[in-house]
């Protein structure tokens, strides 16, 4: 018996101390998933998660908060969430994951962590740090095992260029060059930690860190920089375009199949 | 119009100057292939490349000779063959790569580079070594981003010990006890250049060198190898498995998703 309405969760059937709340780190490839959140378009990894929950929890809903609301096509190594339970699981984090993961079977979400949280810890409120890799194929060639992973580009790019540039948005600024047209953000401030550019043979790596960010931040640097890689750019162009706190000054957005949420912080981390 | 016939090939109608011999470089992601060699059960990387070729002959066979005869859901990223075009191709290396790539899509099969070469050269005969490397993904979860990458191992597996048992297995002798029972090699011999066993976070590597290989070889060494990475052969017995000369002797076939072909070595190099 599945019981889908939410207020259930707080009827007196469960008294408050049945209740569980779980957090969870998730692994997933994005490619056929249209994102974090549900859509009627497509299968989400929160549809999927929370419905893994709900059979463990016999058929009740089990509502669940995110990290980071990752686009469609995003990937993730280390996504956090938490799961709200209408009764208290008789398991310990490692059941728990298991059992999340062999309900999410066959779809390629895995839970590689659970534990038991506080009610008032949250996934979202209570991170220190957000921490995402944009990966790019720099190559003739387009990508075979890669493919869908990584956003090819073909003319070659200067890496150390694109790194000395990305320094210059380190910082505390107004990113609205850097924000999506549908951001829901009160404030287009944000405080950017790390912004780093490597090259490991064919393949430029982007870490990049900062508490929160704003709808397709990442995903705008990245396309930007890249002006600066192929030389269309300059640092000081760059620099201008944030200053100019303006979509439209700012460079395309790369494809979010690059986009790896890679991990979330915590203090103190719940799954230390 | 298709001729499908190999002896035109040989045909008074292309004098045997128009004919040309080019070598390719290849990357492939296995998942959805049944191997190198053509199979009337599905799609082989030999069949797509081929007529990728054919395409670019005007729709004459071009017939093709591997480095390594990969089987099912193994992965490539440095597979070489050499083409056998019955005519000449009025291209440069460029363009028959991004030719041939342009033919072979939306297969994740890519060629990464091409070149010209003496009809003499043959991508299988010329070649002084082939490099494999298998990927093992040890812990817990199941793969979620690298499902059908890596093989999936659950318990904790001792890599300087698989490392250090490896060793005993390096140069010439009778490996008949990891040759697959359908291997059609004239000699067990072979002579093993390098096992070396290493671990970077939650992934295993292998990396495996030789001359040539016999049938199965690189999966039957790893599976023997995980038997000793989880305790229950030590060195010893890896040894003794080796000297019984009997495939019966050795541990099973690690899957075939682990593994990936990731160099061929020739003096000189074509692609040089």
């Amino acid at each position: 018996m599945t019981d889908d309405s939410t207020p259930a969760f707080f009827s007196q059937s469960h008294a408050p101390e049945d209740r569980q709340r779980w957090a969870v780190k998730i692994e997933y490839d994005g490619t056929g998933l249209v994102g974090w959140q549900r859509q009627k378009t497509g299968l989400s990894v929160q549809q999927l998660l929370e419905e893994a929950a709900s059979r463990m929890a016999g058929g009740r809903t089990v509502p669940s908060i995110t990290a980071g609301r990752t686009d469609a096509r995003v990937h993730a190594t280390g996504q956090v969430a938490h799961l709200d339970f209408p009764i208290s699981l008789p398991l310990n984090p490692r059941a728990v994951r298991d059992g999340l993961s062999y309900h999410l079977k066959p779809h390629p979400v895995v839970v590689l962590q659970a534990a038991s949280v506080d009610p008032t810890w949250s996934a979202r409120f209570s991170a220190t740090r957000r921490r995402y890799r944009y990966r790019l194929l720099n190559r003739p060639s387009r990508p075979g095992i890669e493919a869908g992973r990584v956003w090819h580009v073909r003319h070659p790019l200067d890496v150390p260029a694109m790194h000395a540039a990305a320094q210059s948005l380190l910082g505390t600024h107004d990113f609205s060059t850097f924000r999506a047209v549908a951001c829901q953000a009160r404030s287009p401030v944000r405080t950017l930690d790390r912004l780093d550019v490597t090259r490991g043979g064919e393949m430029i790596l982007f870490d990049v860190e900062a508490r929160s960010f704003l709808h397709h931040q990442v995903r705008n640097l990245v396309g930007t920089l890249q002006l600066v890689g192929c030389g269309r750019w300059d640092a000081e162009r760059l620099r201008t375009a944030l200053e100019a706190r303006d979509r439209c000054a700012g460079g395309p957005t790369a494809p979010s199949e690059g986009l790896y949420l890679v991990g979330v912080d915590y203090d103190p981390d719940p799954f230390g």
